[in-house]
């Protein structure tokens, strides 16, 4: 069977894919993967995404120059859930989210309120040019 | 506003959420919350899911005592995925796989094959008796 066939694709033929930084073990970011994301991901190692909102596939970094270069690709215990090992490239420190901080996960429930909890390494305006 | 109207949950009332082991930085798990199990596990400091298998909350270790306790929970830049920073507790190295593995991310692509990867630490069976 082709490796591409025991991942469980959703009701839309996309897959969830968590991004984690080799080394600090950081999650970057989550985003999906459509069946030939996966395989183009696999084939060149670096992260091929499937954009939701543009409806297209989504070479990381091809704007920002944020490229991930993919070390590992783990698949779950249901396969229906992707986990990739990525070196982070483009920019030190690393910045894997479009608001240029390092990963996308930097609000942080205190109390009951959202706070933005790490920093912006780089303006966003001037990644995207 | 309430933080828990500051989520974007998808069509099905769900948002996806990452568990990630406080200390090793590993990836355990990934699991969707609806908005009670998202306060219920702000509130108890426990990881509370919603199992859609199941169609009910999923107070995780109700069965195999393998339980998570919450330390941090982080929303993204888009407000639609949540992290967990969680201690595995009931189990020691910590299992959070129902296969009773210590990640659900046990399986890696080798050529183009998925291969095990990660050791089972506990049969299932004497997991969930």
């Amino acid at each position: 069977m082709d490796w591409l066939d025991a991942v469980k694709w959703d009701r839309d033929g996309l897959v969830p894919v968590i991004a984690q930084e080799v080394g600090s073990n950081d999650v970057l970011m989550f985003a999906f993967m459509n069946r030939e994301a996966l395989a183009r991901t696999a084939a060149s190692g670096r992260a091929v995404y499937w954009s939701r909102s543009r409806k297209r596939l989504w070479f990381k970094g091809e704007e920002s120059g944020h490229v991930q270069q993919v070390h590992d690709i783990r698949l779950d215990c249901d396969n229906d859930v992707v986990l990739l090992k990525v070196t982070q490239l483009g920019h030190e420190p690393s910045i894997a989210c479009h608001t240029g901080r390092h990963s996308c996960f930097f609000q942080r429930l205190e109390g009951d309120q959202w706070r933005g909890f790490d920093p912006v390494l780089k303006d966003p305006e001037t990644i995207y040019k």
